[in-house]
This record gives structure tokens, sequence and C-alpha cells, in this order.
């Protein structure tokens, strides 16, 4: 990227924030409904703070501002000292939302100032560039923030968020794609920009397997429901079980029976279950539970594909992310699939669940200073997500990307892909 | 009181909450920093409900719009069914600021109507005016509230309220006034309108006693702290002792050391401790304690008065209301003594801990119908409080008014005042 | 008393605690299913330790045996330093059982001698009796912990402590027994010895009332489990509505339905309810809501009594003791009334729950030294209970001792008594 | 096996469990300090109802005292019904102990008649060795559990459960022996019987790396606390720093500072920290930040090793279980190592925490029946350790064996292995 191209890329990515939070009531910004749902004026300073204390300060141009907003804008920087707890931040009134606004305005006039007075592009580029994929990052968090934002009010009182895209209805047989073993590689292969934890680049060795031609639909998961899948403790791990009977789990996150019929919380309000859709916002441990009673039901050996199998089935594919339901189509919610039984929405619609804890790869490095706290110290009881969903910008996924949650996380748009053992 | 009178009334009452909240940024409608401080959108709506519910409901007047308030605007009345947890009002966003103010104005609107078109007044005047009591003890709460949610804020951040009255720099010693034992009627003696709580009037016997003539100083409480008072257990009730630990109390709310000195966070903002302003925002813990370390230290039978004593003490010497520091001095901070041995600040400036649990007066009976839920199902585990503070309204207050708040309250505007033992 | 009278007073009491502990098998000395349910080990030594630390340390004869035990032993005493939580009693295998019963005839010994040594009976009398007082305390703590121990159990596990006794089934109508109002004295008016708590002697005013001539029987309250009560909020005070619901209560505590009857855990094993004998384990909250009940029910004003109410009762009528269900009876359960009309159960049986908040009367002062610490500090957000029970030592009450617990507590032998507002 | 073989071996095993509880007090055997940490008693029943009913069950042996104890000895099989929770174990006195002892021999009775008489020995020999292999786990547990019984009591009041082994104060240089990568098998190669977890047999690629020849020693990780270890949140999982604070960790389990000195509770007392033994009773978050200290001060990069190549060193360098220190030396407690700088303490002493959670490996399927419930319901938010330890009987371990528990455990005999990556 030149100069120009870069300040283009910039001020896209950063203006898209300040588009996704224009069909925001002013009230919903200051509303955190649990702890992993900052409230959207945080989302907004946090990510022009980063940008700040990370690039700014290094160049000095860390203004009275940004020091002022060091305690409540740091997420969990302990290089960066002291800060607000996060299920605090719905608790402040101080820095306004305009204010924040204000805010942001003031780091990208100093950023877009310094990105044009740099002489040294290429030392500045990789610092701009982590900034814009860490704003990608919040988008997709805002997104879902934003949902549990509006969905946490009583249903009459609920406005919705955005338009409803047309219903699609189309049915698809569930098949499975069978693939090869072998020794392959694993990581960004590809090569281009990543974050750490795609590297590094390592072998590992598949059995043959098959993956599901297409994500797991609510009419499935409605079978499920009524074939008694949450009252069934063999189906699910322990600390499932445990987390499904104390949290009252009976459906997937923003379903809600209303007269003997399920409907769920969408950006676009409240409908009926659609059920050629993917079943959405389902725990890890959910979407475990569902595999093992689909196995039993069907006396096959499904499971949840592990990461490196979703990896090579997206890589040997060449599964295409172009027609794909982003962020950027601004549905805010998954597709139904084709009639095809071509391996399909591998990107796109819904992270996939995949059965590995999230780790490091061989030779694992963390990058350099404080982003040393970026990805590494998290890699500790959650599960890896993979190809992105629909709240995620496009361009900043690739096959490599390690999404990662804990297993009890239903806020963020997640489905479920099974795969089926060969040997 | 004639319709006008009834009109004007509820106008200048009703006006006054919209005063209270003019000040306030956008965001501070929506914050819950902690379950007892209900976000200020709340009580705007919660106010004007009540009068819906409970009198315009009754007339044929309760409209579309109030019943979809009534999840959400429910306090605590099982009478009218499922409400909101009141953890929870701060995670709202709907409905928004806007709609509440556009609510207490079509309840307003209606109101008044009914009140202008009623040809039975002596029905209609008593419900009103308890839903303006109500409103009042609201406008109370809601300055208590609006001085936690600014106040939660990082210092650096924080902003004031309102303008800082002139400082009243006096030294006043404390004495104690001796009165008179004997058998004395208390609760409602002086007649006109009272809460329920208040009645029957009854026969009580005092000993002698001697009350002291001001509140206890902010000078005097920082003895207390200095001789280690928080760090003595022996001086405390055992559950107090237990809150002091767990809560890490070591000075009172709102108190902040820097630099060796204490400030002290107001609605006027961040100050230094003055001396001899009453010390405020103490628990009825930490005023027990106190008033065992003076007893200890002084070598007196000193101790927090019986709620009988305070209101023999008041009703015996004709305390005045008069030129006392209420809600209408808007200074919503209380005021130091004079230098005079007389029995002073009473009324006003902060809520005085009496070492009496709430509980009925003999032949305590409840209000009629949904309001039997208004005081009797709180008689339990609360300590009384009496005088009215800096947040009170001048005219909601009496001799005989009882207020409660649990022992470990310390948000509200508390003070104070010690007797000694004469017999 | 002579030495010899206290020499027998002193082994008669100790002796009877390990009577108590005779038929408990050696497992059961150690468990503590909650927190306010000691193992009986520690009660044991607890006891020891009392007269240890209290007496024989102020005579040279604390030894290394009472250093040892310090930490494990002491209750709550701030003054005598660190000391094990509550909690973690259940925790220890140290000391073992057998050195706990060592430990007691050490202190036995030694306070044996103590007595007869001493030269100045008349200062050792009072700190002697102390002891002896809180032995007999910890002798009812000590039956009621054995049968939350016991009946902890899995039904079908459980193994009684006692023979029961003969069904007692006569049926007593319920009436209420008016007294006249006036001014009183109350507290240790009989003289003798008495706790703190019961001092000082005071004149109080009571209005006119009636008081119901028996306890509260199984059959009624059953009427009231038959009518939901447990399910109208409105019969309750908020705070215990708030327990009942999360406690899931429905029933007193150790009642069990099976096949549609219900069935109680007594110290004599599992059997069905007695619908003549007066209801056990119950909660102030369900003994509150039970008098809002059938207040309601019959239109009558009736409520629990106040504790003075209860004390001019039992003097005015002269209640006795002596043919009373006390610990003497060894039968460790509440009997029924007999058909007469006249105030019976006032003694004996059940503590009755009154609708005081525990407070000190006026002029209260606590006891010297570390025994400051025995009742004052307690003074907070209990409820006052009177009159013994089942598991109390006849010639440990009076008409005026005052038992006290908080409202939640339901594993004291405690019952319901209703009075009746003449006024 | 034929069936003498089996009854030998039978009989060698359970006896084992008695010998173990032999030193125990009687309180012992009824005191659970934590949630994890089951009482005695629970273990010699719940491991004899292991074989009531995965086999007596089968062969119509299973009687009346089974049925009365399926719900206290159930430990977590949803297939066998209702159970009572694991922290309440310790809040039983029924069973009594006595009670248990019986139950084993009444277990064992049926076992041994069962074994001589079946006509079906290759039927019955699996389950039979299932039972065998589950009563030397819980055998590991019970001392781990005995020494946290013991340790749990105030410091002067406690009592060793055995005598110490000599001291052994040879110093031994920490090097790393590199070693090929490539692709190797993995999982139970060696054939055998082994638990489900450590099939199938599959391949994976491994990288060139270098194993520590030795465990971390006590004066190594007193070299990072000194160093400020529990104070550097940099070098913490974001989890571990969490559960560091909130648990107020500073140093292993058992350690405590006296005098400026650390002392450690071991099975054989307490006593001061020998420099040249092996640190135990370390979580994974210390062993994890221990390795990120060991690495940032080295300037090497040094880690946890993977499961896999923990079983790669051990397999490719044929490491030696017989001369290990394992549960047979009755030592229970981990030894030092030689001075020697081949690879050493791969067996026993102590459980070396991976850097892996426990995921299934490929193809892997349950046990049938209940027993599947035995592994794969767990395999979710815990770390594997491989080794064995102390507390493990020799015969019990194996190249491929997985143990697993969570990243917190600290009161197991756990340890620390550093790998360094050659690439």
């Amino acid at each position: 990227m030149d100069k120009q191209q870069l300040v283009d890329f910039y001020k896209q990515i950063r203006g898209l924030t300040l588009e996704l939070c224009a069909p925001l009531p002013q009230e919903a910004f200051r509303i955190q409904p649990m702890a992993d749902v900052s409230p959207p004026w945080w989302n907004l300073g946090h990510t022009s703070w980063f940008f700040a204390r990370n690039i700014l300060h290094q160049h000095n141009a860390y203004n009275e501002l940004d020091k002022r907003y060091d305690y409540v804008l740091n997420s969990y920087y302990e290089t960066f000292g002291a800060r607000i707890s996060r299920e605090d931040r719905g608790k402040l009134c101080f820095p306004t939302t305009s204010e924040m606004f204000s805010y942001r305005e003031s780091v990208d006039h100093r950023m877009l100032e310094l990105i044009n007075q740099t002489s040294d592009l290429e030392k500045l580029f990789p610092l701009v560039f982590i900034g814009l994929q860490h704003e990608q990052q919040h988008q997709e968090l805002l997104i879902t923030e934003v949902k549990n934002i509006l969905g946490y009010n009583p249903p009459h009182l609920q406005k919705p968020y955005c338009e409803a895209g047309d219903e699609t209805s189309v049915s698809c047989d569930l098949t499975f794609i069978p693939l090869d073993g072998g020794l392959f590689e694993f990581g960004n292969v590809e090569g281009g920009w990543c974050w750490d934890n795609e590297l590094g680049v390592h072998k590992y060795y598949l059995d043959d397997f098959a993956i599901g031609n297409r994500l797991i639909t609510n009419g499935e998961y409605l079978n499920f429901i009524e074939d008694g899948g949450y009252q069934q403790a063999l189906l699910w791990l322990a600390d499932g079980w445990g987390a499904c009977k104390e949290s009252h789990w009976d459906s997937p996150l923003y379903w809600q029976k209303i007269d003997d019929e399920f409907y769920e919380w969408t950006l676009s309000g409240m409908r009926k279950i659609r059920k050629n859709e993917p079943v959405c916002h389902v725990s890890f441990y959910e979407a475990n539970a569902f595999a093992e009673w689909k196995a039993v039901t069907e006396k096959k050996k499904l499971r949840l594909p592990t990461e490196r199998e979703w990896e090579h089935a997206a890589r040997t594919t060449k599964a295409t992310k172009q027609t794909q339901n982003f962020a950027d189509s601004k549905l805010f919610h998954p597709c139904s699939a084709s009639s095809t039984q071509e391996l399909q929405q591998m990107y796109g619609s819904l992270w996939e669940w995949t059965s590995n804890h999230y780790e490091p790869y061989p030779r694992f490095t963390t990058l350099q200073g404080a982003l040393a706290e970026y990805n590494g110290k998290f890699m500790n009881n959650q599960r890896v997500l993979r190809g992105g969903s629909c709240a995620t910008p496009m361009n900043h996924i690739r096959i490599s990307y390690r999404n990662f949650w804990a297993a009890t996380t239903r806020f963020q748009f997640t489905g479920i892909r099974l795969v089926e053992d060969l040997s």
C-alpha cells in the first residue's frame, strides 16, 4: 500500500464504525447488559485509544486527551497500567458519548497527519494495519453487542436496528463430502499479513474424514430440542450439562416460545424461526451436544470438526469468500444454504465451533511490546471458531483466521457444522 | 385545598422533578452504578406511572402507554404483577429518556384533566396527595442517586451537578441538653396527613436523657478515624465489623485521601473536607461505632438516640424547619451548625440514624389496596432515621416522619447525633 | 450457694453435656452440615475452653493445652485474638474427639480444684455461674445441632437419637385471653441472676390485648400451606418473600411430603405429622406470614406478640415452668396442648417468635471484660424469642429471658403464638 | 491372567486401599476440606460400589446393601440416577465408617465368589480389570486427599501420616536433551490394556525440540518467587493471573513462610523446603508462568512440553519406571534427581503439566455402557499431565497414560518440566 491507499483504507474502516453506530438511539451507547457486552461508547473510544496508545504515543502525538482516557479505555493491557473493570464500563456517564465522537475525530486527525507526514511508511504501516484489524474485530463485536443491548429490552419495547433481508427458503440436503487424509501444512500457508496466533506454519497429520456440505439448520436443531436434547445429560460434556441446568438453557439464545411456536430476536426485530436458516447463537456445549445427538440418532460417527479439518477443507476446496454473507451485506443475520451439494457457507453467516481448545501453534511467538498481550495470554479454556460471520467485514478474514470464545458463549454469531470419521 | 390549590401543588411538585433533572447529561439518565441506585429515567417514569396506576386506572383513564410500561415501571408491587428486577433497570435502553419525558406529560395532562373535571374532590384528593408525597420521596432519591451516578466516575472525569454554597466556618462546641423523662405520646400527635407508619399515636415511657446540641462534625469523625476507629473490632456491632472488613471501609462514602488529606465528592464537585461541616454518608454501623468510641473516649454514657427520644426532643423544644437546609435551598450538601448551644440541625442537612429497628407502631394498619405494600412489608432489618436532609423538600417532612434504610446504607444523606443517658 | 452446692451444680451441668453426647456415633462429632451448626466436638471443647479462658486464666491455671486450643475453640471473642472461621470447624480432624473429652476432664479437674481451694467464693461464684449458664445454652444448641446433623443424611440412612414419647392427641380450641393495658415494668423484675440483655428494668406502656391460649398447631399450619400460604407474596415481609422463593420453602424445616402426606424428621426418627402438636422449625418470616394469613382469613387483628406483651402475659398469669416440656423430660420434641382454655405452653416445648428486633433495653450495659462481647454486639437484625423449648434445661430459663435469632432461622425449636389487638 | 492370578491381583490391589487407610485417625475419614477432596469413607465405599454396580449387578449379585448406597456412593454417573452432590459428602455421618469397611468386605466376598465360580473368565476379566484400575486411581486420590485433610488443620495441631524418607541432597544441573522431530505414532502404541482416552493410536508431526533432563527444583522455583514471579502479570495467562490474585497465591500449596524461611507440609509433617527436591503442588498456571519467567530470564525459547513431546521423549529414551519413586516406595513425597545429565524423573515423583488441553484423540470412542461417562465427558477445559507421581501405584502407569486436571489444581502431586524449541 502506498500512502494514499493507506489513508483511504484507514478512512474506510474507521468510517464504517461510525456508520454502524448511526442507527443507535443515544441511550444504547451506555448500556452493558452483561460483563462481556461493552457499551458502544466504549467501543468507539477504545478503538481510537488503541491507535493513540500504540502509535501516536511513539510519535510524540499522545496528547492530554489520550492520557485522560487511559484509565477508562484500556481494555486489558497490564503494560499500560490500572484500568476500570470490564463489568463497570456500563456504570460510567463520563466521558460522554459526544466526547467519544470528538475523541475519535482527534485521533483520526492526528493519525492522518502522521501518515501523511511520515518519511518511514514501511515502519508505520504494520502498526496502522494492526490498528485497523483491531478496529474490524471491534466492528464485529459492536454488532453482536448491539444485538444484545437492543434484545435485552422487554419484547414489547424492543426496536429493530436494521431492515430485514428477504426470506430465503430453499431447502438443502445435508450430505458429507469425503476428503483424503495425509500430512498437510497449517497456519498462514498463503502468506500475507496475519495475527501471531496463525503462526508458525506447521505440519499436521489428518486421517480421512468427510465434512458437512452446509451449516446445521434451525429445523434440524428443533428436532434436537423436540427429542429432549436439553434434558439428556448423556449427550453433554459434564461442564456443559452444568451450564445448561444452571442457566436454564432450553433453546438457543434469543429464541422465545410464544403460543407454542419459536420466535427469535434478530437485528431486524423479533420474528418466527425460519427452518432453513442456519441455527445461530448456540454455545460450544450446545453445538457439541447436538453433534452427539445427531451421531446417536443417525448411528454415524458424527462430531464437530477439528480446526485443522476445517482449515484443510476450506483450503482444498478453494472455498470462496466473495459471494458470502459478511457484514458488508448489512443483513447481520445468517443466510440459508443454496440447494447445491457442494461445500458451502464455509465463510460468513456464522462462526463455526471447532472441537479444539485455543492453543499456540508450534513455534508461536507473541507480537512485540504491549501487543504481546493481544492473543497469547488468552490461550486457555477457550474453543476455536473458524470462517467469520454475517458480522465480520469480508476483508478481515482468511483461511487460517482463528477466532476463540469460551464454551459458554452464545451472544456471538456462532453455528454448527459437522464432520464424519471415515476410518 | 380547593381544586386550584391542588392543581398548583401538583404542578409545583411535578415541576420540581423536571427542574432537578435539568442539569443532567443525557448519559446520566441511564446509569445504575449499584442495585439501590435507579437510573433517573426510571425515577421519571415510575413516579408518573404511580399516578397512572393508582389513580387514572380507577377513573378509566389508564391508557395503552401506561400498560406498555407496567412491566418496567412497577417498583415492587406484587399486586400489580410481574416486573423487571431492580438491578436490571440500568440495562434497558427502551423506553428512551425522551419517551419518559413524553410519558410524564401524558400523565400530567390526564391528571390535571381529572382534577379539573372531578365532582368528588374529597375522594380524589387523598390519592393525589399520596402521589405527590411519593414524588417528593423520589425527588430526594433522585438527588442521592445523581450524586452516586456522577460520583461513580473516575475523579479526573467527574463533573459537578450544581454550584457550591459558601463555606460556613463557625465552630460550635458539642454540648448535651437535658430533658426530663416521663410517659409521652408519640406518632402523628400533631394531626394532619401522615404515612401509615406514623400511626397509631401511642404512649411510651422515656427515662431522663440529654441530647447533643448539633450533629457530629467531619472534624470529630476524623478523630475517630485517626484513633483507629475502623480497626477496632470491639467498637462495632458484629455484623457491622463484618461489613466494614468486607467492604474495606476506612472513611465515609465519597471520601478520598489524596496526598494525606481527605477530600469528598459533593454535588458541587470534589473538595477538601471541611471540619465544621457535619459528617455525612456514614452507615448505621459507622454511626454506632462512632458513638461507642466517643463513649469510651469521653467515659460518658453516649449513644445514638432512640427514635422516640429524637421525636420527643424535637417536639419539646419546638425545633423549627423554616430556616433549615432542605432541598429547597438547592445546596444539596449539609451546612455547619451555628455557634449557639441550643438544639439545632434537628431538621434538614442530614437524616439522623436512630438506634431503633423499623417496626410497626401499636395498632399499625397499612394503607388500603396496593398501597398496603408501601411501608409495612419493609418493616424488617432496617433502622429508622429522622429529621430530613438537604435533599428533602421542606414541606415533605414533619416531627413524626420515619425514614428507614438498611444499616449498611451510605449513599443517602445520613449523619450522626448523640444522646447521653442521665439515669 | 455454698462450695458444695456449687460443686454439685457444676458437676450436674457439665455432666449433662456428656450425657447428651452419649448416643452419638463417632462420625457425628465431626459433621457441620451448615455454618450455623457446629460439630459436637467443638461444642464439647468450646464450653470447656470458656471456663479455662475466663476463669482458670485469671487464676494462673491456664495451661499449655488451653493455649494449644485457643485458635480453634474461640467462638467470636475479638478480645482473645485470631480464631478459625465458624464455617471451617467441620473441616478439622484435629483435635480429635477423644482429645476433646480429655480436655474436658482436664478443665473440670482444675475447675473443681479451684472451687475447692478458693478463699474468695463470692468473687469466683459469678464467673463459674456464667460459665454454667453458657454451658446450658450450648446444651440447647447441641440438641438442635444433633437434630440437624442426623437429619441431614438421606432418609433411608437416618438413625434416630432417642426414643419417641407417647403420642398426645387431645385437641384444644384456640382462644384469646384478654389482658388490660397500662404502664408496667419489664426486664428482670423478679431479681436474681440474669444476662445483661435483661436489664435495665424499665417501664413500658401496653395497650389492651388478648393472647392466644396455646401455640399454633401443625394442623392449623397445614391449612395455611393448603390455602397457598407459601405462594401468596402479599402475606410476607418483602425480605421473607425473597428468602421463601430463594430457598424454595414450602413447609417447615424437616417436613417432607411422601405419597401426598407430610412426615417430619424428629430426634426419634421420621414420622407422620401429628396435627395437634405445635408447628415447629418455622422461621420468623413464616411465623409472620402465618399470622397475616390468619388475620386475613379470620378478619381479626391477629399478629405475633411483642416481647413485652409475651412477658406481661407470663408475669400476670403466673405461668409456671414446673410441668412443662423442657430438655429435662428428654423428649426433645414439642408436646401438644391440653384441652384447657387457660394460657398454656408459655414455657418449654417451643421458643416463641416475637415481633421485636433484638435491641438493648434502656440503660443497657454489657458485662465486663471479654464478656462484653457476649450479647451486645449481636443486637442487630435479629428477632427476640421467648419461653424456652424442649431443648432448654428448665433451670436455665425465666420470665425475662431473651433468646434471639435471625429471621431466617429454622433449625432451632421455634413456634408460633398469636395475639389480638383489642383497641 | 488365569483365575488365581486375577484373585491375587484383586486381593493385592483392594488390600492396598485398606493399608493406606490404616494410619488415619477415625476423625479423618469424615472430613472434606474442599469440594475436590472427598472424605476417605467415601473413597472406600465408592470403589466398592463401582464393582457392585458395574459387575455384581450384571450377575444378579447386587444386594440390598448396594441399593442402599446407590445414592451416596455414585460419583457422577448420570446413567445410575440421582446422587448426593460432591461437595456434600463431608456432611454425612451415615453410612458410618465401619459400615463402609463392612461393605467393602461384602463386595469383596461376592466378587471373589464370582471370579471363582465364573465359567466365562474372558468376559469377566476386562470389567474386573477396569474396577481395579479405577481402584488404583482412587488410591492416588486417597493419598492426596489425606495430605489435604491432615494439612488443613492449624500447624500446631497437625500430625504426620507416615515416616519421612532420608534427605536426598545431590544437586543436578538443568540441561536440555535434543530430540529430532518427525512424524511419529502416539497413544497406546505398545498395546496392552489402556483407557479409552489413550486411543486411537495416531500419527502426529513433531518439530525438533530439547527436553529438560529433570524436574524443576524448589530452589529454582524460589528464584522465581524472589524475582517477583507472583507479582508480574505479564508472565501469566490472563485467567491464571486472575486466579493468582483472587486466591492470594504467593508460593506453592502447602508452603508456609515462618521467620523468613519457607516450610512445606508433607505427609511426614511440616519441614523446611529442600532446594534440590522438585517443586510440587503448583497449578498449571504457576507452571506456565514459571516457564515464561525462565524463558525471559534465560533468553531461551523455554516452555512446558506438549503431551506428545513428553510421550515421544519417554518412548525414544526408553525411560524406565522400575527404579522410580511411586506409591510403592511409600515415601509419598517427590525425590531429588540424581546428578546425571541423562533424562530422569520422567516417571513417578510428580505428574508433569503439559501445555495441552485434554481432548479426544482421533477416532476416540468411549467405553461401553455407564463407563462411557468415565473419560469423554470431562474433555473440556482441563490440562493433561503425564508420568505418574509418588502417589501412583507403579503398575498403574504407562507411556501413553493421560491424567487431567483443571489448570487451577494444586492439591495433586504436580510438578514442572521444561522443553526448548530448537527450530
